[in-house]
């Protein structure tokens, strides 16, 4: 077991409940990450499905849970032929802090009916940047369960060269050595600076919504994660990401809805 | 008060309950078109919120409710300083029908700070076409209340002509006249057929899951409603839809999860 496999454990009490304990380890600027936490949500919804992915899970964030013990609540909403739904909750000491809906099944891994665009070309992995070192980095642990390369544009506005556009691209893997699986991929699409900072913006985005689809099982080896805005406005934007795995198949799709930082 | 707003009409029966009557006349092949639902739904989330808009909704589609008396069940998740949380349900006979996780705020008018390509490029309005009847207009209802005219390739596979690719554009807007709103915005991200119809698939495409994000407030006028696919493999295929005011802003995002149809 990995040390992440080890960190997002979600052990049956009973057939609604499951106990998680939040690693210290996964922490940005302070509060865990958000796929972190959503992670440890679907070992919980998936051990209590007949299916064996999760294949969409939208999540509102409603609070910043602490690093330690919490629990997942579930709750079975139907089981289909093909897919299962659940409500799925993240509780501290009886407050609510992750709302999800979740839809498991089981996928396939037949080829692709359509697909539209490939992925954005980036430069090879040699050619790409790991991420700066963050000025404190007591409270950014969760740098160190991950590796990134970045494509070097889209990681100007460390150095006060942002691209101008809300964008963020690079190749993703786990820093102990694991395949990537469904649970990665929960971390991955919100693993990356918010695409905002290369639009010029700072400070803490916090996610509101996020929304993902599996619509692959990834082949090992990096993950390219490519990520974009679409619009901001009135505080508020939204980020787009794409998962591609090593075989070039389109593992993941998401979409978040965040605040704008202040200062 | 309008036929639509009648029809989505959500009344308070206490902090918790709403009652709403499913109209017969928004029906698609049967059973009712999911953006419907959805925008009945939001009448009674926003009713018993502080905030005046419903910014994020995530709905997961369970089974079909039938025309009728059904009750929207609210649980208020989190009341912070810009933004409300909610669960919504939408129940008849104590059975869930639609599972909704929402975000409420109050959206300003401000201009937008960054935003990405523009809508796609579209024929004038004269020159796009209306969706041709279908054979059997008694369970399509829905038709009747709403005016579209079609990109034209984009109808092609109407008449066994369809472009190959996951697509659909068109202008909208409600055949009753009223300027577009929020409400017809939540049903506007589901009025148009199936974006795999132009990819040559056919049949019943059940919504799984749909989240959509309200990203301004629409002007009068036309809606220009774009939607294509990205990935459609192993039986399951995501719709993205945008839609853009009359102005020319980015008024709604949303992507929902679906199945191909059988036959």
């Amino acid at each position: 077991m990995t040390k992440f496999d080890e960190a997002t454990q979600a052990i049956r009490v009973d057939a609604t409940t499951y106990d998680v304990c939040l690693d210290p380890g996964y922490a940005i600027g302070g509060p865990l990450n958000g796929g972190y936490l959503m992670a440890a949500v679907l070992r919980a919804v998936v051990d209590a499905s007949p299916y064996e992915h999760p294949v969409s899970t939208a999540a509102q964030f409603l609070r910043a849970p602490r690093p330690g013990p919490a629990r997942v609540r579930l709750e079975q909403l139907k089981a289909g032929r093909t897919a299962a739904m659940t409500r799925a909750t993240l509780v501290q000491d009886d407050v609510s802090y992750i709302e999800t809906l979740v839809t498991t099944a089981t996928l396939g891994d037949g080829p692709s009916e359509w697909i539209g665009e490939p992925a954005v070309a980036m430069p090879a992995v040699e050619e790409c940047l790991p991420l700066p070192s963050p000025k404190d980095e007591s409270n950014m642990t969760f740098n160190a369960q991950i590796e990134t390369r970045f494509d070097p544009p889209t990681i100007g506005w460390f150095t006060g060269m942002p691209t101008g556009r809300p964008e963020s691209r690079a190749y993703f893997r786990m820093a102990e050595p694991q395949d990537p699986d469904p649970y990665v991929l929960a971390m991955a699409v919100d693993a990356l600076p918010p695409v905002v900072f290369s639009a010029g913006a700072r400070g803490w985005a916090p996610t509101v919504e996020l929304t993902w689809h599996l619509r692959g099982l990834p082949v090992p080896g990096w993950l390219k994660v490519v990520g974009h805005g679409r619009l901001i406005r009135d505080g508020w934007f939204d980020e787009d990401v794409e998962i591609w795995d090593s075989a070039g198949n389109l593992v993941a799709q998401s979409r978040q809805l965040a605040r704008l930082g202040r200062g």
